[in-house]
């Protein structure tokens, strides 16, 4: 029986009618992020969106992402690294009349320090089945990326960057704010004067400020700035890995992004297989599947 | 005879009456940062702050800082490094009846990409005085900290880190912001763990994710992060560095501040020297009397 996927995030939501045999029937996207639903208002507001879907007796949904954080719609207590699609399936948290159930994050700690990933999780089990890749290392750009070891279909562990939220602060609220035009198109021969900018060391705080200084003097544009500024981002975390090159490497994301990381890539000789959308799909059926062999009460 | 010294700041100014041995006779502060006047109006805020120290007939002044930007009363271009206190007397700039002098500020380059200062170059050269260094590292913590390399009395170079700004963007508009408390007293316990996860690699990207998973797990209080974030973009900072040991350190600014980086380089076993506001008024004397013996038409 076709079952729902709901990737419910902190700005807006995604939702899919998914076949048993793992293909997509309908989708659906929704302005209604977390922060949009007042206390207690998550059941009405499923209900509102995929009400109709769920009229099916006996039908399933997974729900990931921040709706199941401490200010979601129920708490789902992270599931600690490693971790496999069957570690995860036995960690979600049935929500109302066990019908519904939220899947956990993932959490990783790096010398004492937490981190932690909601909804990403889904991403990596769907793409391992995409690409049929069971080792690699997973990359998924967006406002807090995430970098993910994957050893035998096992989440190893991952590291989170705020490469995203960066780019905005600096673009929208820094001094750098008054020359960059932060919505600009990517130049990627400006992009990739940035990487390697910032591969070279000098640090961020330090390359940042160039941002600055190439518009005062006129040497860039503002979009020229933006695009610099984006290279400075992206090659200071690539800066942070140790990439192990023989390693496939999946980018996973929106193709704005995958792009400027691809482009980065290139630059260390590795080619990315990237995916969009369609991982979270996939691994939802991927649980969905994994589920039905648990010993949970859960879907 | 006396003059007047005025460093005049992007959202403050000060001026001090200085004597001609180099005392200060008289010191003002004023809200009124170069953002704060109004196209062409930079002579009457001038004139309604000084006009009594002005009054005496021949007296000069000597004005640094942002007002010498395109954005200021009148546009000092940059002096160009390496520079002595001769060399930065030479490319000042009569404002009004050449009585009054704009200091230019100091610029670098690093393969290409330009760096510039602005009043922090009277501070240096107020500090040589001061303390007799005429070599050593001189560091000025702000908004956009500056690390500058001093030899025989010669600013040979600078690099400016962004730290301050950083520290302002992520306390304020980032998701730490729900968190931390970014107001609270230094606590040097858990400062000194930001500098040493810093100094260790990871990256800043990833790191100041960790400033928001302590909290998340309630394992550091909104006034420690605080401290943890501040420790983390200064072990940054020194982290960029290539810090000569046996050179002289020279802290120059706020104590709240100088006191975080003398903590943080405790840990590398350097004992900097600390001077405060008295610098600039050293540096504007240093100038005066180096303007004195230039064949320019200025003070």
């Amino acid at each position: 029986m076709a079952f729902v996927a709901v990737d419910w995030g902190t700005s807006s939501l995604r939702g899919a009618l998914i076949a048993d045999d793992g293909r997509v029937l309908d989708e659906r996207h929704a302005p209604r992020g977390i922060l949009s639903v007042p206390a207690g208002g998550f059941a009405a507001v499923f209900d509102e969106l995929f009400g109709d879907w769920m009229a099916v007796p006996e039908r399933r949904c997974l729900v990931s992402g921040m709706a199941g954080s401490r200010q979601g719609w129920i708490e789902a207590p992270y599931c600690p690294c490693p971790a496999d699609a069957a570690d995860l399936a036995r960690h979600v948290i049935p929500v109302v009349a066990k019908r519904i159930a939220m899947v956990p994050g993932l959490s990783d700690s790096h010398d004492g320090v937490p981190d932690v990933m909601r909804g990403e999780e889904v991403q990596i089990f769907g793409a391992m089945q995409l690409t049929g890749l069971a080792d690699g290392v997973f990359v998924l750009p967006g406002t807090h990326n995430k970098w993910v070891r994957v050893q035998g279909g096992r989440v190893l562990g991952f590291r989170t960057f705020m490469t995203g939220e960066f780019y905005a602060l600096l673009g929208q609220h820094s001094i750098l704010s008054r020359t960059i035009d932060p919505d600009a198109p990517l130049e990627a021969e400006t992009f990739a004067q940035g990487v390697s900018r910032s591969t070279q060391g000098g640090g961020l705080l330090h390359n940042a400020f160039g941002a600055r200084t190439l518009g005062l003097f006129e040497r860039m544009s503002a979009a020229q700035l933006a695009s610099y500024l984006s290279g400075l981002l992206i090659g200071e975390e690539l800066r942070s890995q140790t990439l192990d090159a023989s390693a496939g490497v999946v980018l996973i994301g929106a193709p704005a992004l995958t792009a400027r990381y691809a482009l980065a890539l290139e630059g260390l000789r590795i080619t990315p297989r990237v995916l969009g959308a369609e991982a979270t799909w996939a691994g939802a059926h991927a649980l969905h599947t994994a589920l039905q062999g648990t010993d949970t009460s859960c879907p």
